[in-house]
């Protein structure tokens, strides 16, 4: 039995069996854009819930009557001002202890330049950098990166460029 | 101005400048132990907040007073029974667009018999597998992961082993 203390815009908290704390959240889309010679596309922007700037690959969220490819395209459009063809690389429960938000990890191939204007309440800096130097700075708490940002480094790495 | 809705037990809820929905959440620490013969460990265990089974590397929230090292070793003994020599691969915020919770990722060296017991509402299962195979399942949807163990798994391919 889910008893629900708040519903919002983006997120709801409920009480589960009234004992678990859960927070039903949109899902989420991250892109992960490599070039050979530029590194891995950022976003850098100041985040409210954790009150510094983060660095992280383009990421979204999923809106009702969306799939999660049509998200990446649209925010992809959005955020950087790209489009290109999408390869599935993981799907991931964000932090399966409390809430049920799930994000879907994507490469862009062939990106090429799009349309796209960035929400009102973003103030985002796209920049490119070298995805083991981020991995380095993230891993000595330097630089603040998400779940789906480390993801996307480590296959980054892996795979070259 | 951070308005608080629900101070819980592992979380609370605010909204900050009467906008962002923000959860409070404690950090957490995962533990990657992998094995040359037998792989990766992981814990199986029934997740209210989604409604279906993990398979996640061991895991824990840091409680006050707790260095992320002291709740490793913790989470190790009562989790698995194990003891070991930590080194920190990673750390990143699972979703920093309504999240604080910060995770730490740290792989374990040398690993031995440690006596722990688990917490009474944990109903885990321990088991080694193939870190390639869990990861090409959790891209097809088959399984369910959270953020800590696909970082994991991608390190423990890196790695070998």
């Amino acid at each position: 039995m889910r008893r629900y203390l708040y519903r919002g815009r983006i997120l709801s908290l409920a009480i589960e069996d009234g004992h678990w704390e859960i927070v039903e959240h949109k899902d989420a889309v991250a892109l992960l854009v490599q070039d050979p010679q530029k590194g891995v596309l950022f976003v850098s922007q100041h985040r409210p819930a954790i009150g510094r700037r983060t660095l992280e690959i383009p990421a979204g969220l999923i809106e009702p009557g969306e799939s999660p490819e049509q998200t990446a395209l649209r925010e992809l459009a959005e955020e950087v001002q790209l489009t290109g063809t999408l390869e599935k690389l993981a799907e991931f429960y964000v932090s399966p202890g409390f809430t049920d938000e799930k994000t879907y990890l994507f490469r862009v191939h062939d990106p090429r330049p799009a349309q796209g204007v960035p929400d009102d309440d973003e103030d985002l800096t796209v920049l490119w950098r070298d995805p083991a130097e981020v991995l380095e700075e993230a891993r000595r708490g330097e630089l603040a990166i998400s779940a789906s940002t480390l993801a996307g480094l480590l296959i980054a790495v892996r795979d070259g460029g």
